[in-house]
């Protein structure tokens, strides 16, 4: 430590939030270059790599090959999926001298899709899993949390070629598997959700957070069983259809002044005619939205029904509409149509006029409901969905709350939050159709290749383990990623303690063992406090027992100091770390 | 093979002129996917990955210690050294989504400084030298010759920070006796020369020169000795000096329409008076430049001599002159100057008006030169340098030619071409001044730190590796950093020979041997003529001899088969792989 390139700060950094970022930086392994952009100090450098060995080690096992393309990459592929577009703001785009286009590649989808296609021809070839481990970039909006989120990033994304759906599955099932040995040799505390696809577009996905509630991403698992899944993700498992015969016959109602659910039911509790008390989950609350699909000009309205006691969710409303864009009606939408009665909008007008009427998978036939007449102050109650109407379909638009149904079956869902570090996704043929990858089929026919993508976030996962990781005096690394398996500190200014110490850690690392020693001229204290902030697992003070034979043994995570025979010390550490 | 991402090709790629890329390509390790941008295949991955490796151990073992930087930085460090400019095309720049501007770093100097006086505040810190192996990137005008200079490349690059100058030399020696040990082990054959230290600014500097004729660096070396240069970084060795006295006095002479020193010499050997013959090498040709300082905006005037026979080399001047800027003056400067007879300019008008003079260093005391005599169609002969004009130094400007005498004093020099893979370089104050890089001394004065740099071009060895290990039938790639060990070639469609290759390729990956199977389908033709390109240092051929008990073992380098006893094949190999 005497010549280690490190300098423990006493202060968290002013910009820092989560206990990751104030202690990466306070103990020496990242510094800040610029917003989202970070220096790798020795000590981090040396747990990036431990992490790395083990994503290319798995990935190997499952017969992933390692690649590289390069991170500057030229504008036509992407213009060809549409994506030098579509990324917008995220993308860094840049010109080179001659001023042709060039973009920084925050994902190599186009890259990979042509390689294959440039090397393979034949069904014989395939499958393939290909792999990097690469630095990525992305022009984030809000770089935040040191190296959770930066605009600059490692890696390791593979892409699975595979010749029909049940290869693609398999392959799928494989890098599931490689990806759950991945994180728990790094030791971290995981739950893998059902996830939507993002903007990549395609079918089956997953992803894997690590629990953490300084997360980002919001996820909800059951109460009862081992469900969890993205918000986007969550499936609404519908009621039981109920019989429509004998239900009362739907009646429109004047309710003047009632264009919210709150007011519509508290006029309607106040008429006690209806002999019935009503709550915002009998509405059904009709929200416009427009739509516009991919390479198309037009935008198209679409009418999403969901009982009254529940919002639209943004985000599962984009994820359920997705690769379309979505956009809320504007002042002109409506006088356009002036079948749409702000405020009482229901189902008859959208179907006179040929709106696409989707609803939440709750409105199920016998359902009763109120909802607008489409006409000002006027509510219809006891509308019947499959007798008085029939919706285009269903969507899962309405927010997901704690409390609702597990959609196993078992239990309620729960919010929890938790950091991306793996994203498993069934692509499918997106791609392959953007570049014709096709493989001639043993028939002599072309076979339309079907592709997986998989990412693992090598540089975020520092982060996610140190957040789970850490105790109010610093880091508390895993054995697998520590940067070292034993700090080794002199705690003494005797000569003979210094020697023995020296001794101790060249026996150590002449055993294969990591050995950082703390040789600072430093008081016990400071060098005490540094090794817990650093946080190797194991930490060996050499001192005055040593004159009586002995040395101690802490451990890191416990606490626990154990004193042992100096001579047994080599032995003892070298079963201790390889366990 | 069967499952390996390769796909070798049988045509040299169109854009390929020398060996190692057309090679490269053609045994699939690395593809084009822009200018100057390459995807490096499995196969290639292997490469870099043990160059890398080797790299990295060399350093580790002279106490460096590795980080790294963003590729992705702020302008804001090399505005304040200039760089940001003074890069002009060949610097990548992009605007991020606030509109601040960044650069794809080409090198990273301002990063290295600034993080060091981002931690070290005492002598008793240093010294120290930090190294990342990373990808760089420069706006080549022709990136060529496929990895040898592309426009994103691997680079080892250090540097060394002490306090005082023999702290830098001790560094600088550590670095280049740490290249050497790479470079050998790398089996190349390279030459160091004395170089200058290019747009860096700084002292001593040496590059490591893989030497080869597709190379685009042109050094000379002695015919006799060790000595090798840049042509830039060849000092001349200056004549003895001669006594002044007895030598004839100088004397003006009409020579109309004498402009060239080709049309003064014969001019001047018509006239039998003179009753001597001149050559070239007897006139003095005096060029004027003019160079402007760093940070100045005056240009001033500068008189250049050099010997009639040779031809101001612009590189060699440019690097004498550095840091300034150096221009040749245009009319507007000779219309300012009157003084200036131009084509018969001599040392008088100079030393007259204030005009620097520099001249060649063989412009020694006693040495008698035809010049101009500042008047139209008079030149000067015998004009003696000492007696009859003195000037105000020497400058290595004029060009340097195969024959003319070693530096060394030994032999002659001769031209030689070669891949730059190295530089070492004592980079002194430059970037501490431009950052104020301080170590605050013992007597808590502040001590300006000095720095060394040290660039290794990681990607570019592959391919220098290449051009050096190559033959007609493909690469023929040394033990330290060929993709695999073996590669066994099953030779027969018999069943048997299938099952004894698995067996013995898998007994040898079980002995810690790199092996290449090449079990597919194809003929022996085929998978001989891969494994000749794809250069394995050593081929295992199992064939029919396997009845009876025997394999092939053949040197890829040298042709050489042996047979070999099955069963001692493996204990065979593992002793030639670790030998």
């Amino acid at each position: 430590m005497s010549s280690l390139f490190l300098r423990t700060l006493r202060e968290d950094p002013a910009d820092a939030e989560v206990p990751s970022h104030k202690l990466l930086v306070r103990a020496g392994y990242v510094r800040r270059v610029a917003p989202g952009g970070y220096s790798w100090l020795p000590l981090g450098m040396r747990v990036l790599r431990n992490i790395e060995n083990v994503v290319r080690e798995e990935m190997n096992a499952i017969g992933g090959q390692e690649i590289q393309f390069p991170a500057l990459l030229p504008r036509e592929p992407y213009e060809a999926t549409g994506r030098w577009t579509e990324y917008g703001d995220s993308l860094f785009r840049l010109k080179d001298r001659k001023g042709a286009d060039y973009l920084l590649g925050p994902t190599h989808e186009e890259l990979f899709t042509l390689t294959v296609k440039g090397e393979y021809s034949s069904y014989k070839d395939y499958p393939v899993v290909l792999y990097q481990i690469q630095t990525k970039y992305r022009d984030e909006a809000r770089p935040r949390a040191g190296i959770l989120r930066g605009r600059e990033f490692v890696m390791k994304d593979s892409y699975s070629f595979d010749l029909d759906d049940d290869g693609l599955k398999h392959s799928y099932e494989l890098h599931r598997e490689a990806y759950i040995k991945i994180f728990d040799r790094l030791g971290l505390d995981y739950v893998i959700v059902a996830a939507t696809s993002g903007a990549m577009g395609g079918s089956a996905s997953e992803e894997f957070l690590a629990v953490a509630e300084t997360g980002e991403d919001t996820y909800v698992r059951s109460t009862e069983s081992a469900f969890a899944a993205n918000v986007e993700a969550v499936v609404t498992p519908p009621p039981p259809e109920r019989p429509v015969e004998g239900l009362p016959e739907a009646q429109p109602h004047y309710t003047p002044n009632t264009p919210t659910i709150d007011s519509l039911v508290e006029f309607l509790n106040f008429k006690t005619e209806l002999g019935r008390t009503f709550t915002a989950a009998d509405t059904l609350k009709n929200v416009m939205v427009k739509i516009r699909r991919p390479g198309e000009q037009d935008w198209q309205i679409l009418g999403i029904g969901v009982p009254g006691d529940r919002e639209v969710d943004q985000k599962r409303l984009e994820a359920s509409l997705e690769p379309a864009e979505v956009a809320l009606l504007d002042e002109a939408d409506f006088a356009a149509n002036p079948f749409l009665v702000k405020g009482y909008i229901g189902p008859k007008s959208l179907r006179d006029n040929g709106v696409r009427y989707l609803v939440d998978p709750r409105v199920v036939t016998g359902t009763a409901w109120v909802t607008g007449a489409d006409k000002p102050d006027h509510h219809v109650v006891d509308l019947v969905a499959g007798r008085d109407f029939t919706p285009d379909g269903t969507i899962e638009a309405a927010e997901v709350r704690e409390g609702d149904a597990s959609p196993d079956g078992h239990g309620t869902l729960v919010a929890a939050r938790g950091i991306e570090i793996g994203h498993i996704f069934q692509l499918g043929r997106k791609y392959a159709d953007a570049f014709s990858l096709d493989a001639l089929g043993a028939d002599s026919k072309p076979v339309r290749i079907t592709m997986g993508s998989y990412g693992i976030g090598v540089s975020r996962l520092v982060a996610a383990i140190a957040e789970q990781h850490n105790d109010e005096l610093g880091l508390v690394w895993p054995r697998a990623v520590a940067p070292f398996d034993v700090h080794v500190v002199i705690a003494g200014k005797d000569d003979a303690v210094a020697a023995g110490a020296e001794k101790l850690a060249a026996d150590l690392d002449a055993a294969g063992v990591q050995v950082l020693l703390d040789d600072r001229k430093s008081t016990p204290g400071v060098k005490f406090a540094d090794a817990e902030l650093i946080g190797v697992p194991t930490i060996l003070v050499v001192g005055r027992g040593l004159a009586k034979g002995v040395v101690e043994v802490k451990d890191r995570e416990s606490g626990e100091r154990t004193e042992i025979a100096v001579d047994e010390a080599v032995a003892h550490l070298v079963k201790l770390v390889r366990s």
